[in-house]
């Protein structure tokens, strides 16, 4: 097996505000691995966890030794030996488990959910997201997401209520809430998240900082929506810390390393009665169709980076009255854009 | 004028270790700015210096609005204006500067060292970098360096006598000693460096942590050796904290935001009675060719990187009796190698 890289840069359709940071354009590594003909794609979208920045990520990549490994069959040794280069580097490690997945559906010729008796037919609904705007921007990008059922909105800004209003004055369709980690304190967290209840919200994710486990629980004993970890929950060995502290957690390919541990992630999640969801940073096609083949398996989906983007490397996923459809193409079932590598 | 931008990877034909760092590939991000049909092209190498990452760099660049600027005869104010836009992203402030003066040269079909009142003629000769490496590799590296007539060699490491001994069974060639702060005293490294003395060793170069002004100064009262400041000078204001501290200083693309300030530099140095070297990390030879299009106002030069690298997407300079001899092409003198956008 042989594994290739490149860089592009990707960039927003409209700049995107979330609490503390916006985005115009970032550099996402693209991966290859090439095994009897096929090429399986895997994509390491950088993201702020970990500071895994691309130069951590293409010196990671370089230091793999595939060619140690006869074929993409022995998935799960190669993915223990990719674990275990480094603490870090999990959208790097989601690469290569992206690519490996794809590799193995192109060789045998089955879909990549099949690998985990997905059904697609269970697909939730995928919420398109909103980053913090003003109102004529929000109500812009409210009217070209009219393919999307549910609505999520970023908070933890100055004025949370004046966006959800703004929302609410264009359509009656739920929301779902990601303050990352914006609001100060529980009281606060928690008298927001009452006034929310009464504006058709689903649930709320990662309210507070990460390390405040205790407010989190605090905040979990008393509301009336579901309290879910993002920031707090990066991988599998992280679900136990979360006791009584949030109602459940967002699984995304950046933080654990791809769709073999986000699987095994979901399994545990059932075991401890906790829900789950399943998200993104700002990926193309490649990562968003990872994740949608295991996300049948979740409660919630929120999956909409590739329509955020200008240029996707990829053809958009297939979307059908607000749910992603996954296709029964070999693998990933990617269809590649005629693209020049070049952005600006 | 308009600005593109995208990032490759560069490898290093071998492993190259510092002082604390090895590196084998690395991204890079390559500016293009187009203006009356004429492309001028920069590149910034993301450096250790103020952590100025690709994400930054892109960032950066995507920020700035090229087109308020009829064309690149407004280079001062042009500069002016990138300059202001964030007090870092010197790597990217340079490839900016880089790009319009290629574009300039090109549209006025002149060599960019006539901006400047050059004399081509006047090139020192540039030194090749030996990285901290085994001794068989060091043997390695210098049978494959014979067009270079003095040699630089990182030290700062476990074995500083033991890589020069490989050096000289090697070679008589004048050397350079570059230690990247690693050394920990200033009695250490005066000790050192009238061992290094006994070489044929030329000068120093940041012997200890860039932060210890007063012991440079210390060491420069006592070394037989000028000592010359990397690190702890970047731009043309750091070279008023130097005092007695250092003979001279490294002037670099990357640190200070390109060749308008870099000549700058070099007239102070003039006036203040100081050394300049003109030096690189580890660029293509689009960062090459502008520095060398200074580099004989300087006394010393060191930039050979695109020798050290495997995938340089330019032609490499031409080099003879170890110097790099300065085209007449108008602008850089750039010749685009044909090279997918690839890496690994």
């Amino acid at each position: 097996m042989k594994l290739d890289f490149k860089i592009l840069c990707l960039r927003k359709k409209y700049p995107f505000t979330i609490s503390g940071h916006t985005t115009t354009v970032y550099p996402v590594v693209f991966v290859q691995i090439s095994h009897e003909g096929q090429v399986g794609f895997g994509e390491a979208c950088p993201g702020y966890y970990f500071d895994e920045t691309v130069e951590k990520i293409v010196t990671f990549l370089d230091l793999l030794d595939l060619q140690q490994f006869k074929n993409p069959d022995q998935i799960e040794a190669i993915l223990e030996y990719v674990d275990s280069k480094d603490a870090g580097c999990t959208a790097a490690k989601a690469s290569i488990d992206m690519a490996l997945h794809d590799l193995q559906g192109k060789l045998k010729q089955k879909p990549c959910y099949s690998f985990f008796s997905v059904n697609p037919d269970g697909m939730p609904l995928t919420s398109y997201t909103l980053g913090m705007d003003t109102p004529d921007m929000i109500r812009k990008k409210l009217s070209e997401a009219s393919g999307f059922k549910i609505i999520k909105v970023k908070l933890g800004g100055a004025d949370d209520k004046g966006i959800i209003k703004t929302v609410r004055e264009e359509t009656a369709l739920p929301i779902t809430v990601d303050a990352n980690q914006g609001w100060k304190s529980k009281e606060e967290a928690l008298e927001m998240i009452h006034w929310l209840n009464e504006q058709n919200v689903l649930f709320i994710e990662q309210p507070m900082p990460k390390e405040n486990w205790k407010e989190h629980g605090w905040l979990k004993a008393r509301s009336p929506l579901p309290i879910i970890a993002d920031e707090a929950v990066l991988r599998l060995r992280d679900i136990e810390r979360i006791n009584d502290s949030y109602d459940g957690f967002n699984i995304k390919m950046v933080k654990c390393t791809g769709m073999r541990e986000g699987y095994l992630m979901i399994q545990r999640a059932k075991e401890l009665g906790l829900k789950t969801m399943i998200g993104c940073m700002g990926e193309s096609s490649n990562s968003i169709l990872a994740a949608a083949s295991i996300a049948p398996l979740c409660d919630w989906v929120d999956l909409d980076s590739p329509w955020l983007i200008a240029d996707n490397p990829f053809e958009d996923p297939d979307l059908k009255e607000g749910k992603i459809i996954l296709s029964d193409r070999p693998g990933l079932g990617l269809i590649t854009r005629n693209r020049s590598y070049h952005a600006s």
